[in-house]
């Protein structure tokens, strides 16, 4: 691996280079303006921008998805079927925004020949009107917006313009901008208050209209993402045969609903678009719609990993408290659409709750799905894997988003550019300036360096959380009247500290905490957030997970991998004892819980040849022979050592 | 309602008139031969009869999956898209199937004139070489078999064929029988030794062709039934966008497998064909191999219902132990081939085991199905529905198998003529004529008037079992030497006794029981199978229902519906306290358990957003106030009062 951080570089347009940028008295930092040094997500941006972003090209090249623009280019689609699902396009967007994003800090030669050829070729496929898709209105091809519900056109469209805001904000217009400026302007024309009243089947031109009229400063396209908005929930889509039209949330208007269901990554991106266009209006009914239903499902229908989508059929919400571990969809991208939404209602309210969950998301979900070399990726993330099954073939592509395996490529593939733009986009959601100083919401070893009101500000940040527990801050450089300095205090942590030299440190409960009331050069200040191991017990109305514990340190949930345990005790039959609780392990790396089981009745047999028993499950011996500790894996790891079997939540002996 | 069990008829070719004639030492009845009184039984298939037949056709003619037969035969396909789903055809295969058993043993005018009119327009669709289906090989058709991987061609053939089994063995041959031979012939050129080594991605035609052959004496019938049971396994179908070719059970070699995995009705409709291949060659191996199959199923992969297939996604099997009650698929249709690979073991070994899951699929998949009207329908049967929903329109289809309400029709709509033509024959699959007797397996009220090798015998069977715990079986005539009569005691049965009159009864042990060494004229005596509600704790493999216990009475898995339930507690919220048992209610009616909760924490908050608590689960109290017995449903009946949820497993207050 390459590091491609350049500390030196500061490319970018500052302080709006960033991907939210709503009106309001809050803002995260431009790309350019925290540079990570070498810790948990420095590491991971820089895997990002060396593997990833290669290896979705190469991948796209191979199968053809790129080509597809060149034979629009050329005028041969009549000859040659464009490759790939109907939405292969938005995959080279999103690669393409991840790349804007990247060269937005840390640009290197690769990255820039890499993106000017793509560029090209995209743009070479636009047709005359602005109009850009390489599977509708061409020679051989359906005609254009001809199929709404499942054509995927306009989300196409929109991750086009999301590129483009990524690029025009760190760079300036060039062709991809403009491009994505006429194909804006073309969906405005077609489906604009005088056009039809059309909408698409699966949400993503909302955030993307919007995000692109402040980008542009025209008004007319945040218009039409509150027109899209505003369409949606009343049956315009014909259903798709066996789904209803809450899958594409089409069944009732977003300010009415009180959950999300549906496909979750839908129902997500939509969100995002309408805290976009409230925010833009100051709809107030529009926010506290998405912020009701935020707490809705982040109450009731979200995993102790953040994620969300608990179907694999329609890949779907489940119902209140349906949240299946071995079933849990937790689509990858779902955890994107989960930051998205979360750092809006953030920015819009300043409640910590949404960037404690955009905490758990990144770590439990987002950082889950690539391998550590950047070259394999989980789609869906279950919180329990009952077989091991067997290694993924290194060059072959994973027809469903089963869990078990990191695939280096998916039949469907949104994933795995999803990650690369978010992670490529890191630390725009790290810190927000806000009224009277700067918050840090999310900890990485780096350096600030804002440009505030008052004039220029840098922090240095030293950690290497969540492996350790401290967060140092120093202040490097400060205008004056800067003001605070506030950090969160996660959830989780009920014993946080803040410290500075010479002094005590003090106790801080859970939220935002002040940890400079003014800050002067020079000043530091260590939060501390203690490691210990924790249990976290389910919510019984989850039934799936009914009489199980799982385990937690810091903001990393962890899970019990079956190539850990004894060969003769199958993952199946592990109960723990959850009155031993967890400890670190005794070689000081990890954390170990103590073991009992087998915990089931013995095979069923002749007298019982069905799994339901007459009397109820004999308990447990504390057996000696038995009893052992062993060793969980943080959850963004599992699977990294090869395949096996999975838990997150641990069935417990029943305490008396 | 119109009863139309005519007792003094008798038609039908006796011995023979039933669906499963496999060579070997056991056999089923004719549907003639055991006529049902107003029983369980009985009034379901007078209902089957007088209301879902003729429910199923008006549905079926107001779709147009009738008129697609005219279609063909006035050559009016260029002009008239086929109508409903590529495998309509075979549900008019199945209600002429269910037709014809009801005409074989209890004729009416009515169904004498549906059946004649709707041959009568199937066989003037089939073509002059014998192929019969009405989306392929016409006009502004695609070309036959050119989908054998989603068109369902040879599934359809396959239910015509059962169809013309049905009639040849009540009524002999007539024009429906000839379409059959002749469509089974153009299937054996096509697709024989010399043809093309092509398979269908529904298997049902490998059963159908091997009871066709023994039906009408073809040999080339059983072998063509082999080749396709052979071919299968070995990845010959392309697999399916996003599946993998184990959902249509082409990833392993029948004989070769395990478990049933893939779509559950697929998998276990080719199960059946294979015993039938197996029974027929002698084939040991392969035999061997389904009943291991079946052996892993029933302990790993089935609901207590009986009911297999536990993914909405792909209809499928789950993994071992997972069994999700809430997504709990358990399609009706898979509760029908449960019952089709049952018999055909249980006919080839006599082993009870397959007995006794054939009465659990009976009365807990498929008697859960059918509306008490018989006009709606259940398609897939969970064991636990969190939200009570809303009540169907009468005249709507529903557009997705979800449980929560019986629907009058689906868009794939293969349940209700499933289930007519199971319960059109269900005496064939209640009592075996074996060598040295008779044996009852399924008790029903009614007369058994059946022709051994001896002579005439008929019984008496006196019941309303399941509602009450004695079966008494009186000989009316016997031959000499008719050998004895033996019962199954069900498994679940562990004091069940056997009594003549003025002796004292004796207990017997779950099993087969001899009842009568000798049958002799006049001869009584009664089973008594103590209908005690029972407690039935899950296996602790089961995730999804650990801490929770069911209430099963006799054959008669029972459930909780919310519109019992207090107004202040919500089905979510309920513990039920498991050491005070379940009792008979107090009026007399039914079954009770001791009610405790709420059982949760208390809502999510501020302080804990999510479901996920730093501390266990509060226990409940034991509230005096609160606590309260409360009535459960036979699971048969839920929602047959309108709207609600619903649960069967139910969660207890851990036992200290």
């Amino acid at each position: 691996m390459t590091t491609t951080t350049a500390t030196s570089v500061a490319p970018g347009t500052g302080a709006s280079a960033r991907p939210v940028q709503p009106p309001g008295p809050r803002r995260g930092l431009g790309v350019g303006e925290y540079t990570l040094a070498d810790g948990f997500w420095g590491r991971r941006q820089q895997v990002n921008a060396a593997a990833s972003i290669q290896h979705c090209h190469a991948w796209m090249e191979r199968l053809g998805w790129i080509a597809n623009f060149d034979s629009v280019a050329r005028g041969t689609t009549a000859d040659r079927a464009a490759r790939g699902w109907q939405f292969a396009d938005s995959e080279i967007y999103k690669l393409l925004e991840a790349i804007a994003w990247q060269l937005g800090h840390a640009p290197t030669p690769e990255l820039e020949d890499l993106y000017d050829d793509l560029v090209t070729r995209v743009v070479a496929a636009q047709d005359d009107d602005g109009y850009l898709n390489t599977r509708f209105g061409h020679a051989g091809q359906r005609p254009r917006y001809g199929d709404l519900e499942e054509g995927h056109e306009l989300y196409c469209t929109g991750h086009l313009l999301q590129a483009a805001v990524a690029r025009v904000r760190t760079r300036g217009e060039d062709a991809l901008v403009t491009a994505a400026r006429r194909a804006a302007d073309q969906v405005c024309a077609e489906f604009g208050p005088s056009g039809r009243a059309g909408l698409c089947g699966h949400p993503e031109i909302e955030t993307a209209l919007a995000e692109l009229g402040r980008a542009l400063d025209e008004p007319r396209y945040l218009e039409q993402a509150a027109l899209f908005v505003e369409r949606r929930g009343h049956g315009t889509l014909r259903p798709i045969p066996l789904l209803s039209s809450a899958y594409f949330q089409d069944d009732v208007p977003l300010r009415e609903a009180h959950t999300w269901s549906g496909h979750a990554v839908r129902a997500l991106y939509l969100a995002a678009g309408a805290v976009d266009v409230a925010s833009e209006r100051g709809d107030t009914e529009l926010l506290d719609a998405v912020a009701r239903q935020w707490d809705a499902v982040v109450a009731r229908r979200t995993y102790l990993t953040g994620g969300m989508g608990s179907r694999h059929q329609d890949e779907g919400f489940g119902e209140d408290f349906e949240l299946p571990a071995d079933r849990a969809y937790c689509e990858t991208c779902a955890g994107v659409g989960a930051v998205m939404v979360s750092w809006r209602l953030y920015l819009q309210t300043g409640d910590v709750k949404y960037a404690d969950l955009v905490e758990r998301v990144l770590f439990n979900v987002v950082a889950v799905s690539p391998r550590a070399d950047g070259r394999a990726f989980f789609y869906s993330n279950p919180l329990h894997q009952r077989s091991a099954g067997s290694d993924v073939e290194a060059d072959a592509e994973n027809p469903r988003a089963e869990g078990g395996v990191r695939a280096p490529w998916f039949d469907v593939s949104c994933c795995p550019t999803n990650v690369a733009r978010t992670l490529a986009s890191w630390q725009s959601y790290a810190v927000a300036v806000e009224p009277g100083g700067v918050t840090l919401l999310q900890y990485a070893a780096g350096e600030v360096d804002v440009e505030l009101e008052q004039g220029r500000l840098r922090l240095q940040v030293d950690t290497s959380y969540p492996d350790d527990s401290t967060v140092t801050v120093t202040v490097l450089e400060t205008p004056p009247a800067a003001g605070a300095l506030r950090v969160r205090v996660p959830r989780w942590s009920d014993t946080a500290t803040l410290g500075r030299p010479g002094a005590s440190p003090h106790p801080v409960e859970p939220g935002i905490a002040v940890a400079l009331p003014t800050m002067g050069a020079g000043d530091t200040v260590t939060l501390t957030l203690p490691l210990t191991p924790r249990l976290t017990w389910p919510d019984p109305r989850i039934d799936a997970v009914r009489g199980t514990v799982a385990v937690e340190v810091g903001p990393l949930v962890h899970c019990l991998e079956s190539l850990e345990l004894p060969t003769d005790l199958a993952l199946d039959d592990v109960q723990v004892d959850a009155t031993a609780g967890p400890r670190s392990a005794v070689d000081g790396h990890g954390v170990e819980v103590r073991l009992l089981g087998p915990a089931h009745g013995g095979p069923s047999d002749s007298a019982h040849p069905m799994p339901y028993l007459p009397t109820p499950p004999p308990p447990v011996t504390d057996d000696a022979e038995r009893a052992d500790w062993v060793r969980l894996t943080p959850y963004h790891r599992w699977a990294e050592r090869g395949p096996t079997a999975m838990r997150v939540f641990l069935p417990v002996r029943p305490t008396t």
